[in-house]
């Protein structure tokens, strides 16, 4: 088996404690992986990841297999060889980003045929081609190409859909080759219990390594996606490591934990961090606000990070108006963190069964500022 | 005082080995002082800054006197605190900067009126206001005011603006209010040496702490450029420190401190690993190009840097072309302990005798590709 996963204690909400040993290593669970779309989180070599408490990356199938090629980096040793990190990597299937070319694509049974936002070049990736493109990169967890349609697709859409996500996790199992990937398979069915229970029952019933669940964070309101995201959770398999793709917000992966996910990524942490919005214990700060630019205390007294110990938020102010880089690094090394050390009190919660208490203290921080989202 | 300066052993040569002691620590000499021109080195946290062996920085008068302002870095406790650098720093006085504006100032003997590149505001920078940034800044070594003239400029404007620096020198020795500050002087005169000659005795005779030799990479010849440096070098006084400003290559750092310079800045190591120009013991390495796009060696197998010891050639090339900040930052901590490294191989070969041959080993990789500057 290339994953092994064990289920350490478990609390009464359905949150779970859990141990995820991949060929390159373990990651305790819930766990967030940040994004590292081209073989790289902007700004940070991995011994920084390794200081902000990182223990497993996302990459992309998309953007490495356009460039610099999934075949190049094969032959120079694989993912891990080629960005110098010795920790687990999954990679999404590239369909979300085929996903959102909108205009350039075109989707059959076959497969997704779309033009390279790099050279204008044609390309087909098929779930064969997908799963061929991740054993390239010799990942730890790869994922199989799904259909996604638009939030307010129609139902009759939406169960198609599903149904080609349930044959096309069918076909990514059957060209997978390398014993030590890990195949994980996505639930779609958009807001639709009974599609997403049929996507639940279709995919377990390939016993795949993981499970997924896709398709959120595409427009749809809170409320359905906390009901939604909870209802999915519930109909994947005990047993094994669950993911919430592309989620979320400080709040979300506190009850996603809850829900009994295992895993998230998000863009949020990295990409805020480089636009100047910043996650402290009291809520976010928009550090490029002219009220900081006299401002000499630190992002968050409670925060252990290199900046919150040495410099204030008018430096941080500063390096933003400059548009200097060291702004981008110490604003990274300051979300990451905070999003990795909120995962390991979520750990330590849900052994406690104190998960209640985090959540109320996480929305004393967040709920406002999340309510209309 | 403010700066104490200590001669530890000198080489027969001219090359010296000292011990600059500031209020902010202590420096060996020969060093490289890394560029941070608006209070951060690009992409660099100060902590980064100390592994890649730096020991005092260069910031800029100019820049942060316009952003954000001296005032509000002296109402935030001064630069070091304001970037959190512990050590010692050194700003030049605006003086060069203000000359690369060309056609946006006018110079009197007053001082020099210009417009702000930020916002287009009038601003008027006398000596006395330079020596003023400087003690808001709380820096540890001030640079006086000079003026500089093209390097293709007439005798007479040369002799004019040489003795109008003197002046200006005077004005800023005059203005200088904390002890905490040491005051260098600069020595300007173009390329002749009867003007040098005259510049450096009449600084001298105000017993500055410290001199510096400007006006050089303004478009001279290398060949001029060295035998003025050194000519310069020679006429100032041998217990005090000497800083050969904006200067160099690799081997201008082994040549000049060989003519008995103590400190040096340029922008060269981290501007040039923004442009993916890598610095290397077989010479610069270009990682932008083709030819690198699958080499899997490291850039360079003698340096001890994480991405030297971690990632390809191929790696930082996919970087470079991905325009990721991550390159930037792998390239920067490379090319700094690359430049970091070499002063302390300057600093041994002195102590040892052995600097010819440090500079024979130096010419063969980089001689070459400076024949023609």
């Amino acid at each position: 088996m290339s994953l092994n996963f064990e289920i350490l204690s478990a609390d009464t909400s359905g949150g779970r404690l859990g141990r995820l040993a991949t060929p390159h290593g373990e990651v305790l669970t819930p766990m967030f992986m940040p994004v590292g779309t081209r073989a790289s989180v902007k700004g940070m070599p991995p011994f920084l990841l390794k200081e902000a408490g990182a223990t497993i990356l996302l990459s992309n199938t998309f953007h490495l297999g356009l460039r610099p090629g999934s075949g190049l980096i094969r032959d120079l040793g694989g993912v891990h060889r080629f960005m110098g990190w010795e920790g687990p990597i999954l990679t999404d299937s590239g369909g979300f980003q085929v996903f959102s070319l909108k205009g350039l694509r075109r989707v059959n049974e076959e497969g997704i045929a779309f033009r390279s936002p790099v050279d204008g070049a044609e390309i087909f990736l098929s779930p064969e081609r997908s799963v061929e493109i991740q054993e390239e990169l010799g990942v730890d967890v790869a994922m199989a190409l799904d259909e996604l349609v638009p939030g307010d697709a129609p139902r009759a859409a939406m169960a198609a859909a599903m149904e080609r996500t349930t044959r096309w996790a069918r076909r990514c199992q059957a060209a997978k080759q390398r014993k030590e990937t890990a195949l994980f398979g996505i639930v779609q069915g958009g807001m639709e219990e009974d599609l997403r229970t049929r996507s639940a029952a279709d995919l377990t019933s390939l016993d795949l390594q993981g499970y997924a669940a896709g398709g959120f964070s595409v427009g749809e309101k809170k409320e359905t996606f906390r009901r939604m995201a909870a209802f999915t959770a519930a109909l994947l398999p005990q047993e094994k490591p669950r993911y919430l793709m592309g989620v979320g917000t400080p709040l979300d992966l506190v009850d996603a934990s809850g829900w009994g996910y295992d895993l998230f990524d998000c863009v949020l942490p990295t990409r805020n961090a480089r636009n100047g919005s910043l996650f402290t214990s009291r809520g976010t700060v928009s550090i490029k606000n002219a009220e900081h630019v006299r401002d000499e205390t630190p992002l968050d007294a409670t925060c252990p990070c290199w900046g919150c110990r040495h410099i204030s938020r008018a430096y941080l102010n500063h390096l933003y108006r400059a548009d200097d880089p060291t702004g981008l690094v110490l604003n990274t090394l300051h979300n990451l963190p905070f999003y990795l050390g909120l995962m390991a009190r979520i750990r330590n919660a849900i052994g406690d069964g104190t998960l209640p208490e985090l959540r109320e203290e996480m929305a004393g921080a967040y709920e406002k500022a999340e309510g209309g989202a």
